[in-house]
């Protein structure tokens, strides 16, 4: 890298810190950079920094938001008596892409992991508990992962939700679709038996 | 992408203007600029506009520097006698991670290409006069690509220094190391068989 300037092996090192970046492509990147005008440039840093100032958590979902109150939940369209409840905001972000779900969201920020010290204080349970207390809410839809540690966050949510009148639904587990049969693993083809459904 | 906040939408947006970065790997590096700390998105945000604010052309080969004379002209121990000749700082780069080439460069900063209105006024042909006008120089090797543009930028750069007494070498057309003949083009063939060597 000796044959670089400083700068440019200063840009390279920092580039290569970013997820999926190598070496090669951190190299190609800074000298796009250093090619591009500095008005591109600019705008490059302050969408960085302009991210980092702004980007706050939904004081209703916690999920991410430029103001106090997130697009989702300050839609009136959208049919507050459903909350989908959520590990991060990448899984909103994965049903928000498929357009079928009009309700709102609730982001856990985690599962339940008592082996990386993540109980239910550290994860937004409370505050979906005071979202039952206050809101009309009908249905909770329990959309974490399938994981060991989702399934357990799932049960323990559906145990503290039961206090209310509320419906409480976990999201289907089974073979996806397009999916061959004699690929899928044990577990889930268990369950997709287990959950038939009369056609 | 409407589910995303302004300030995410923004930079992705800013992200996917970077060359081989798609909106899928743009997202990924926007999560990562959103959980990285503020002192790693400022570091980088830095680099890059120290890159912009001091990168330089060296005043003596044209490549780039953060000073006004290049790390490799500046350097002593490198051989001034021999100067070999590349388009862009990147064909230099390549030369230099082999290791190979103890003499100084001269980037012309592109090539003749009168389609594009590339004459030798547009690309660093009188500095390189210059230098050989100034400078104890024994050999100009062009290393120049072998397009069209490149061999006839060669031919032109060799007619401009035939009055000076130096010697003119060009380098070497052939099969790459590794390459097997049968899938070698007919050009790279006639040249490799033209310019044979005694083993």
């Amino acid at each position: 890298m000796s044959y670089y300037p400083t700068s440019i092996r200063n840009l390279i090192k920092q580039l290569t810190l970013l997820p999926g970046i190598g070496e090669k492509t951190a190299e190609r990147l800074a000298m796009h950079i250093l090619r591009a005008s500095t008005t591109e440039t600019d705008a490059l840093c302050q969408a960085i920094m302009y991210l980092k100032q702004n980007v706050k958590l939904c004081v209703e979902c916690f999920s991410l938001s430029d103001s106090e109150c997130c697009q989702i939940c300050s839609d009136p369209s959208r049919d507050a008596s459903t909350i989908c409840v959520v590990e991060q905001p990448a899984e909103m972000v994965a049903i928000e892409k498929g357009g079928f779900f009009k309700g709102k969201y609730h982001v856990l920020q985690g599962v339940l992991s008592p082996i990386e010290g993540v109980g239910p204080d550290q994860i937004r349970i409370k505050e979906l508990i005071s979202r039952m207390k206050n809101g009309n809410i009908k249905e909770v839809i329990i959309a974490v992962s399938t994981s060991v540690e989702g399934e357990s966050t799932a049960t323990y949510i559906a145990n503290v939700l039961k206090p209310f009148s509320v419906k409480i639904t976990r999201i289907a587990t089974g073979v996806p679709m397009g999916g061959d049969i004699k690929y899928v693993d044990q577990v889930t083809l268990k369950r997709a038996l287990e959950y038939r459904y009369v056609i």
